[in-house]
């Protein structure tokens, strides 16, 4: 099961790719998209879709892991993020790629089991999980590979309720 | 110059082509998206992508125009709006369609010529600037039509400094 995890934003999307036999998780590869912010959002936007096409042509993933919401953020970030994530989610579904979405509480608690984790004990425990030498930059490539670790520890649970459409 | 006003938003997308040819302006098609509330976001979003290029290729507007951001709303709602807002601009950039933004604030001056317009005086009043005999309905259309003519209204300024790209 190869899964992408994708943190979405206008300036700078989070992309890693896993990949789990039942046994072992290892990072495939990870990093990030990168939008000027001199640019119209409408060809921020393009960029961003047409990168996310060629990650999930390139890398095939069985599905996408995204956080569903969050919280603590403004409105116009919300709006801004809620763009970027609308063009990466149609990327995905003209694809028939299944997407899964997971609250920040269940990134959290999935990866570090404990949801009020902060961002940097999410970050070093990726890292460990992943048995990375190094910490993984950017934060949004750290961050999205905790959204694809989340859904992988979920696998089991989906497999056994029947639910799994990966 | 064909003139595209889209509302955007997950659950209905208002949309408006007006025409204006320098003398005069005329609808020439409006109506609305919708999305049912039970589908996955991902494939709601791909309806609305699909319907607004089928829209885009069949009325070939010169350009779109919508809102820029929107206030007095909370973040989820935002994030949404933003999520079905990123496919449609990413639908005009791939045909090269140019897209304008405007603030409601603008749009109501723009079409009332009063900033505090309400949503009634701003629908009566695109009712009577396109000679409509009935209420124009859903509101989202006559929310598209209103941000259409905001646009309209513009033109002979920006053709005038010279940064009209339609």
């Amino acid at each position: 099961m190869r899964i992408l995890g994708v943190d979405p934003g206008l300036a700078i999307v989070g992309y890693g790719l896993i990949e789990e036999d039942r046994r072992r998780i290892r990072p495939v590869r990870y990093g990030c998209i990168r939008t000027e912010a001199e640019q119209p959002v409408a060809e921020r936007l393009e960029k961003i879709y047409q990168d996310v096409c060629g990650l999930l042509d390139d890398l095939r993933p069985d599905c996408l892991a995204v956080e569903e919401l969050f919280f603590n953020r403004n409105v116009t970030t919300a709006f801004s993020v809620g763009q970027a994530r609308g063009v990466i989610l149609l990327a995905a579904v003209q694809r028939r790629i299944p997407v899964y979405e997971y609250t920040p509480l269940q990134v959290k608690q999935g990866v570090v089991g404990y949801g009020r984790a902060d961002k940097q004990q999410v970050q070093e425990m990726v890292q460990r999980l992943l048995a990375l030498s190094q910490p993984i930059r950017p934060d949004d490539a750290a961050d999205a590979l905790a959204v694809a670790l989340c859904h992988a520890f979920r696998l089991p649970l989906l497999r056994h309720v029947g639910v799994w459409r990966g």
